[in-house]
């Protein structure tokens, strides 16, 4: 089994909207296509994944560095000793062959999206949802009917739009409510805090109560306003208070843990288990209560995020408080398969990538991988366009 | 004033080198060029500069990003309020528009290469070496007399060749002692621990001391291997012990220089100011003795920089402790402009941007700027064709 090409789109996001420090309508993320000569009912296996959300595509590094690498190894070197899967550990280190430690950054999300695409390329091979690949990888098991493989999901939006308003917040909540989305993240730290907490009442008059709102301040508080605003929301019991200061400020990230008895989340921008060992030892992360967001496409892909798991339980943390950053299928099949505590969704945003097909089955607040085979990427109408230009391409 | 137009240029190091954990021969490095309008002895102003040795040229992502922002930006956003210079602050932060916090990777070397590449411009405008540009900037006064700069430098090499052995070893630092080195710095770690005390053995017959004689391991060792080597080399009273584990682990560093009473130093794999406050906050690093190796280049540039300086000092520390990792001519200039301890240089290997022209009067261990204007890139024969073939294409 060879690896016959790998195919690069650079995809931009639908939408002009804002949190609290950037612009997505500049943003781009990189769909990945590795083609392969394994044949499955008559076609050739393709493996897709992308990096994430909200960050860049990784055009330049991916054939600059990381494509190049993939095309010149060996069989040795990508597949497992029988020969017919690939071996997404061996890949990993194939990959950053010759790459200093240190500096995490946008080569995590150029590996980040390879590795994911081998996953559906092995996931294709047997046929399966990759949720399913993912769980055998750790020795789990999955219930056997599709339909009983549920996951929670929270729907991700209130973003500042350039035309804002307290009414048009709260139309987007009902939306979701009706989609059958039962918990909701909002962005703070946009506005003055006055007006985002009328802002938070707004939405917590939609969802039902603050248990069902979270938070998130996506790094841009210093202690002050951190603080100020903890003291502000912690009356409203809101689900989690997320990325409040510098996401590497785990000094920070300590004193809030020490002063807010609420939820606190954290993570999506930790792009190596080394990063996370330090949020685990330096800030405050209180076990049975918080919760971490590392987004397996960004951070080097679903090998590296194993070591994560293993690096929080180890620390005494749990896995059901792993809600991995990212609305979409990928993170869908990484939140099922790994037995995480649930995934967000961002229904309205982010396209051609957020949000599920309407196979997912969506409803009370809990959503399912369909049974198609690897992450299911094909059944994303949005998608598909794309993935079709790349493997017309091939 | 406008910045009519950038270009970059991918170039590969020399060499077939090795330290203890990657090969240099496929390593790239991004020189880059500024052409603006302006006009000094009958000619364009052109800023060079580059990120920096040991990783990679970052061609994608500056053509991606950090170009098109540049080239985009009106002279608000470029320069200072009389117009007559380019304003480094401001430009980091136009650079950084849209950039999410954390994930201080690849994207940390192609701001640092442009943002080098704005104080090489500004210094010709002033027609004067960029360390006079770079103390100003921090309120230092330079001797008047260019021959009264004297900068300390140590000779890095001692790296692990395929066709090896301790007499090579020996030549090469004999040649750099003939040249005028007093200090020097050798890998450890890509050989068996016995075997690397041979090496340091025979490296010290020629350095003179223990004392004149650095080792380093690349990021590579676990806590036991650090411990190990920490107990063996205790007793040669060497110079400094450097970057022993992964760069980030700051948790093992502490347990080191816990362990350990001679100089630790680290930092060239850390790029960022919030990288930095980990490590003075989480590693145990000791005041008025250990060492911190931060590379502009690799790290956003002199802004990052001058804020990684005040960290330091906040913290206690001397910024006679440190010591820039890149032995190139803008390090030099980094180094004499900020008072920092000194410098290194990579006299045999890493052409065409290692060690310095022989204008800068090298000896006695002391190395000079020239009194060429900016960087004196211009001034270094091996890299002038590259300049050359930049500014050619423009």
């Amino acid at each position: 089994m060879r690896i016959t090409a790998v195919r690069e789109l650079s995809v931009s996001l639908d939408g002009d909207i804002a949190n609290s420090l950037v612009n997505f309508s500049e943003h781009t993320i990189s769909l990945i296509a590795i083609f392969t000569d394994a044949v499955r009912c008559g076609k050739p296996v393709i493996g897709y994944a992308f990096d994430s959300i909200g960050r860049y595509a990784q055009s330049g590094l991916l054939r600059e560095r990381f494509i190049p690498r993939l095309l010149a190894a060996g069989p040795d070197e990508l597949l497992d000793p029988a020969g017919e899967r690939f071996d997404p550990r061996k890949i990993s280190r194939l990959l950053m062959r010759n790459e200093k430690p240190g500096g995490h950054g946008d080569r995590a999300a150029a590996v980040g999206a390879l590795e994911l695409a081998i996953w559906d390329l092995n996931a294709k091979l047997e046929d399966e949802p990759a949720c399913r690949t993912l769980a055998r990888a750790i020795g789990r098991d999955l219930p056997s009917c599709p339909s009983d493989i549920r996951v929670p999901v929270y729907a991700a939006g209130g973003y500042y739009y350039a035309d804002d308003g307290l009414d048009r917040l709260k139309a987007e909540f009902q939306s979701y409510l009706d989609a059958g989305f039962t918990k909701f993240k909002m962005k703070i730290g946009g506005a003055s805090l006055a007006s985002d907490i009328e802002r938070i009442e707004a939405a917590i008059a939609v969802a039902g109560s603050g248990a069902a709102l979270a938070v998130d301040a996506n790094g841009r508080f210093d202690l002050d306003m951190a603080l100020a605003y903890a003291g502000a929301i912690e009356p409203y019991g809101l689900r989690w208070y997320e990325e409040i200061g510098d996401p590497l400020d785990y000094d920070l990230n300590r004193r809030i843990a020490e002063a807010y008895a609420g939820r606190i989340a954290t993570g999506e921008n930790l792009f190596s288990v080394q990063d996370v060992k330090n949020l685990l030892r330096f800030a405050g992360m209180r076990p049975s209560l918080d919760v971490f967001q590392m987004d397996p496409g960004l951070a080097y892909g679903a090998t590296e995020f194993i070591a994560m798991i293993d690096a929080l339980e180890s620390h005494g943390f749990d896995r059901s408080h792993m809600h991995p950053h990212g609305g979409h299928l990928i993170n869908l099949h990484i939140a099922a398969g790994f037995g995480l505590g649930g995934c967000e969704a961002y229904p309205g945003v982010f396209q051609p990538f957020g949000g599920y097909p309407g196979d997912c089955r969506l409803g009370d607040g809990l959503v399912s991988p369909t049974d198609a085979p690897g992450f299911g990427l094909e059944q994303k109408a949005e998608l598909a366009p794309f993935l079709k230009q790349l493997s017309d391409g091939a």
